[in-house]
């Protein structure tokens, strides 16, 4: 596709403006468009669709050597969206891409992803979204191989465009560009995270936890669900829908007789 | 529905320990069965599912006076959720019941809702949850009509369950008991927060800016709604999904030929 100078394109996401998964995210999306960058100044994993309603924001202009506009915000992926939308951008973006995220966003890791939030609150405002995310959460990792879908992705969207109040939660294996096989339309896999907490005890005897644990797959062989696709070398499209609520549960509770 | 003693129920919320709604949420939960609350150190209204993967928890015990067993967390409504299932319950809880929230978490509120997401976290866990809502922001509202609905609403959970990774949105109308009308199973309305931001600027003249704004109804008159519900005196409840796929969505991405 070629770029068109009409097409505004915010980037987002929640590992810092710094991260090296932001930075191919934005030169793949100049390729489409006019690109204005409002990233979180810090890291801000796992802080899903928070919103910042009892502090200020703080919005801080970059200098950027490569043509466009970089801002890093106080808050978090959600407040970036919302402070572009409505204080730097000079009109409505066609897209709003948020990534490319260190680390898995597949299965249930999309509720707690700052990266998904800030796509699905893209689409609360009526704008195509996605999110992006590469199975590596080293902060050095290899973006090559994501960057080719990446591209094919966006393409797709300014094409097709995403129905109303739905974004596109996108996960790429760790591997090199031959070695993935191609992109499956998926939906969440039930799955959770098993957690432990590793307790500690401070100086002043205070014990403290921190947070770990492994995901376990609960369905590993349901052959459409995005965890299967990127185990089976897939980059796998989830998408995300802003109405929670639960339909066929929704017609048994009206059984309950209040 | 009678007490009984094997019943074990976790009470949270997103307001913090001190809330005047948890005190009221967890004297009518020891109507039901034994009762541990662990709750937030302070508010964490806006938080969402977000969880602390970079810093450490401290969980505090507290006495308490009505024979129920108190904890502050200094984490986020879905890290008390995590923290009392793996560190501080002695099994798995029969029953997650968060809030009294301070404040409507109907249409869109619940996906910024950290009352919500410690219901969903409970969720994700197997366990049946409910995050409560009144329609009052102020820190001294009056929880006596919304208790009458808690009670109902906890002994029709406890009767009936509820189908595994969904939980309940429920949300009270502001008013006196005799005003309610009953109770009403709804869908999320279709709806978005319309941003201002209140910008000033601190004494060392940097700009800052408190995220503000207003509700909008895209659909005033959806009778099977939350908000319809709401506005006509009802209180609602909404059954809350983990899977956040849009499967209508998918059919339609499917037809994209990637």
């Amino acid at each position: 596709m070629e770029k068109d100078a009409r097409k505004l394109i915010l980037v987002t996401n929640d590992d810092g403006f710094q991260a090296k998964g932001i930075s191919y995210l934005t030169e793949i999306a100049k390729e489409f468009g006019e690109v204005v960058v409002v990233a979180p100044e810090k890291g801000q994993s796992g802080m899903s669709h928070s919103v910042s309603l009892n502090i200020p924001l703080f919005l801080k202009s970059h200098k950027s050597d490569n043509g466009h506009l970089l801002y890093s915000c106080s808050g978090t992926p959600a407040d970036c969206v919302k402070l572009a939308l409505h204080k730097v951008l000079k009109r409505k973006p066609d897209l709003i891409i948020s990534g490319i995220n260190h680390g898995s966003n597949a299965s249930v890791s999309a509720i707690y992803s700052g990266t998904v939030a800030a796509a699905r609150e893209g689409s609360m405002h009526g704008i195509p979204s996605i999110g992006f995310s590469l199975l590596n959460h080293s902060s050095d990792a290899d973006f090559t191989a994501s960057s080719h879908y990446v591209r094919i992705i966006i393409a797709k969207v300014f094409e097709n465009g995403i129905p109303d109040h739905t974004c596109l939660n996108v996960n790429i294996p760790d591997l090199d560009l031959n070695e993935i096989v191609g992109i499956k339309i998926c939906r969440q896999t039930k799955g959770k995270w098993i957690e432990e907490f590793d307790q500690r005890t401070n100086p002043s005897k205070q014990d403290y936890f921190w947070l770990t644990g492994q995901f376990s797959n609960m369905e590993p062989l349901a052959e459409d669900t995005d965890e299967w696709a990127l185990f089976n070398n897939y980059v796998s499209i989830v998408p995300i829908e802003v109405d929670l609520t639960s339909y066929h549960v929704l017609n048994e509770l009206k059984k309950w007789n209040f």
